[in-house]
């Protein structure tokens, strides 16, 4: 388990003591934490507890919606804050369509100029962006990036330690080009991140909550994480669920569960 | 409205008689029908009625679930349907996983060598197999084709009279690469059939009936129009939308309004 990372937002309604607390009770090494508890509970605390606890906070989620008004500032508060919890890495969802506009084109222009001007602050703070690629169902409201290799089009035009991607199985495992696409990611230093969780079948009635413990869903976890580890990756690896019934279960349950599926389904494969 | 055709999908409800009906009292000068209703009213009699009304039958839908058992005999069963309406292309839509399978890789092996199977029974019957890519969040159920440029990659490695494309806008609109595979679609002659309806926001409790009329959602019909003329296609155009309001609607009401949002947001874009 020495890779395995839980990522907040499986445990939604967690404080930061709380997230902390059932990640150490689990056994597991590190966290992946999100902003808005990291704020409620405060900065410089959340760093603190982590490190107490003996945890690495393996990411910060996350900042980007570059189409949205004030979008600079955020961005460049949160790679502050990614720094300051000693986190390696700040996740990035690129947002939808601008209010009122169809053009995907031009929003897909917006976003590599918006990581353009965030790079060089990212690279000072000795933090990596992560792009994460999103399903393309949800190209409209949340992602204007929907596969792996739009998302290195757009990293690899910038240094490799400012910006790199999000691999997360949940968005990407359908994609006929998606071991290749690792591959490119690995062979360019890009991978900044390995996200795990399963794709349920039906579709949540809100499809932002169609996620699932490794197992319960139709992806094959073997095939993407033996493309992960012969890509170089040797980083952290975080679940992270968005899941009602998953978060209306206590936390120390949930983080057990996850600890278990991560064994039989991921860790299983990261050695040959 | 010499090139626009109305799907029978988009009437869902409507028998052969009633569809073909709404699409001549709407002015519109072919139709798209469904196996099951042509099966209902009879092959020979749908063929009679449509050619009596003066409607050319654009295509027919549909065939595919190569996943499935029997898959073989349906298919051929569908291409002499095909035939016998004088409709120029079958659909095919290239069905999901397996029962219990994770294992897509293999699932579009299986697609490719099912199309290869079936590709000289369409040379000799002069229907044209039409790949259809539905959207990705459909993998794992109903279509392991998720992108037009993986519907190419089969459809290339055969007789392009017997083995096109769809180019339908809902399963594809999301794609980064979709311009440039629709003017390669067209270079290598594979458009078979070109569909049109919108995107829907947010996506419906059954995301299979996420469609709606032209211009209520967020696509942007006129890029990809202009890109399938570009592309060489002079076909026809079909309005296909599965959409339980509009289902629930009468069909001449329906079949005006997809004229109508045709006029506006497609045949708008067909000249230059």
């Amino acid at each position: 388990m020495s890779r395995f990372s839980l990522n907040q937002a499986t445990i939604k309604y967690a404080t930061v003591p709380e997230a902390i607390a059932a990640t150490v009770g689990a056994g597991i090494p590190a966290i992946g934490l999100w902003r808005e508890p990291v704020a409620e509970f405060g900065l410089e605390a959340s760093a603190a507890a982590a490190r107490d606890a003996g945890l690495r906070v393996s990411s910060l989620c996350r900042a980007g919606f570059f189409t949205k008004p004030g979008w600079r500032d955020d961005n460049l508060r949160a790679i502050e804050e990614t720094a300051a919890l000693g986190a390696p890495t700040l996740v990035l969802v690129a947002g939808g369509l601008p209010e009122g506009s169809r053009d995907l084109v031009g929003a897909r222009e917006r976003v590599r100029d918006a990581i353009g001007e965030l790079a060089p602050a990212a690279l000072a703070a000795g933090v990596t962006l992560s792009i994460e690629a999103l399903h393309p169902m949800y190209v409209t409201d949340r992602a204007v990036v929907s596969t792996l290799g739009q998302a290195l089009d757009i990293a690899e035009q910038f240094d490799a330690r400012a910006v790199g991607v999000v691999v997360d199985t949940f968005h990407i495992f359908w994609d006929p080009a998606v071991l290749a696409q690792i591959a490119r990611a690995g062979a360019s230093g890009r991978i900044a991140t390995y996200q795990v969780c399963d794709w349920n079948m039906p579709i949540a009635a809100d499809p932002l909550l169609s996620r699932g413990y490794m197992g319960d869903g139709f992806i094959d976890f073997e095939s993407l994480t033996r493309a992960v580890v012969a890509a170089g990756y040797d980083g952290d690896i975080e679940c992270e669920i968005f899941n009602q019934a998953i978060w209306d279960t206590d936390y120390a349950t949930v983080a057990a569960a996850t600890a278990e599926r991560y064994r039989e389904h991921v860790e299983a494969h990261l050695a040959d």
